[in-house]
């Protein structure tokens, strides 16, 4: 069964994932965003006839046919708080959610009310919410995970992802602090607005994937400095600790000019396993592939606010 | 919900295999091997009290509690019509199926026929019937079609895994005709004894994951033919055509001494992925690994021959 997708959120990823939904052939019911409301959204996403772009989620959820199997797709934020209201909204009026939102790959963490009550929504609706990517969603998660099906036993996985900056898109380098001092960097750090949201998210759902109590979650963040104390981006590290033991530590780089791009998955368990990404995986077109794969096969996600996803 | 585990077959896989489900905390009710009726199984699989090994998968299944979660784990055979009958004695008795019988990972692609009436036999039952290991399994299906989920679009996924059969066991070395002349070589190939089994339903199964028509499904197989004329092992191809293109090839090397043992994984595509399983996933172990793995999953695999499976 092909879903109807109903794209909310037209920044950089939405826009690319409306492209990528049309390209694999998954019909738009239409977009919201209220910085285009009213034009064409073949404009923004190339050909098609997905009609004006709504104002508001509301307005685009009016257009569903009763009985469709639909999907929002929700390219509208990083933090659960922010996106619960819209994921609440979008059940209510029937739809599964796959969504861009790093928290939502794992909101337990965080949010832990907040994600209960989101996945009592979810079941009371019969829905699927999936909070996907490729970072958090993919590489430092779910790949992982996947391996260590490969293993009779699991001692620890440690996951290392480095990415060039100055390969990536404006918002990214911005994202990292790059050309920032380390003061106005630390300053960012305090306010929430610089990082990569998501890393310990993964850890601790790879970690609870792999059958380890999260007796403890830690995160550490810090500038990567170059010359003249020029910030050119960030490090930062997450790990998970279970009955006194170290199970997964997740260690990321994004800066610019990082040496060796890379992403790096090394299980220690029976049999161990060693895998290297070459080049590491893009995030923005990996994270449009994991939404865009995940609409097309929503049929078969699980119901409630699916965290251990194969 | 933990299954109880039914163990047939007790060559040195199904042996490892029991280990491994002790070790794993899953209950074993017992095996069978006609080998090693009446001997404790404890012996052969360490520690337990799992009884005397049963003379057949009849005798061991009677000890299957009505209501209970079951799991017949079916270590006897490669091909598809030796195992065909286990599985529905298996299925008729209420118990899953997960095996390492190779074919089994894509049954219809040499017995159409046997696995459907397999498929009807699963689904009458409300059981999953699955095919699992290392390769074919995961290396090269199962693993590669989980890279292909972060991607807009393949267009062409190409793997290759070299085994250097003298780090593995006998069977092994013997299977791939190691210490053989060409002669005798080809005549073990003639009679089905030699090479390795399941490449082209890997193959098959990885191009119908991606969304491939399977046009055309090719093999090659040949001796690696060392100094003086003696055989090292095989090397061994498989290819799918779609739409009068190649969309995916499979090439494996298992011979004595084979430089540079390694799995290798690239997706053409949208982005591109380049992976690297550095000196190879371990053959006997990580089939191990996926056959525990999916016991103690089988509770959320879906019910049927079950060959698409994340």
């Amino acid at each position: 069964v092909i879903p109807r997708a109903y794209l909310v959120g037209l920044g950089p990823i939405g826009i690319e994932v409306g492209r990528a939904l049309r390209a694999r052939g998954i019909p738009l019911a239409g977009a919201a965003d209220p910085t285009y409301a009213g034009q064409p959204l073949g404009q923004l996403i190339g050909d098609g006839d997905a009609g004006a772009i709504a104002a508001s989620a509301g307005e685009l959820y009016a257009r569903r046919v009763d009985g469709e199997l639909s999907v929002a797709v929700l390219c509208t934020g990083s933090r659960v708080p922010q996106v619960a209201p819209q994921i609440e909204e979008a059940l209510a009026a029937g739809l599964h959610v796959v969504s861009t939102c790093e928290e939502l790959s794992y909101p337990r963490l965080r949010h832990a009310e907040l994600a209960a009550r989101l996945d009592d929504a979810a079941r009371a609706a019969g829905r699927a919410v999936l909070g996907t990517g490729i970072n958090p969603g993919f590489v430092m998660d779910r790949l992982p995970w996947t391996l260590a099906q490969a293993c009779v036993r699991v001692e620890h996985v440690h996951v290392e992802r480095v990415v060039d900056a100055a390969r990536r898109r404006g918002p990214l380098r911005a994202k990292v602090g790059a050309g920032l001092s380390v003061e106005q960097f630390l300053e960012g750090v305090a306010r929430g607005a610089l990082g990569h949201v998501g890393l310990g998210e993964s850890a601790a759902r790879l970690a609870a994937e792999l059958g380890f109590a999260l007796d403890e979650v830690e995160e550490t963040l810090a500038p990567v400095v170059g010359e003249g104390g020029v910030v050119k981006g960030v490090q930062q590290a997450a790990w998970v600790r279970s009955g006194g033991r170290e199970r997964v530590r997740l260690e990321l780089v994004m800066a610019v000019g990082a040496p060796d791009p890379h992403d790096r998955i090394v299980v220690d368990g029976d049999p161990p396993l060693d895998v290297l990404v070459q080049g590491g995986a893009h995030g923005d077109r990996g994270t449009v592939g994991t939404v865009v794969s995940a609409v097309a096969g929503v049929a078969s996600l699980p119901v409630g606010v699916v965290t251990s996803y194969r």
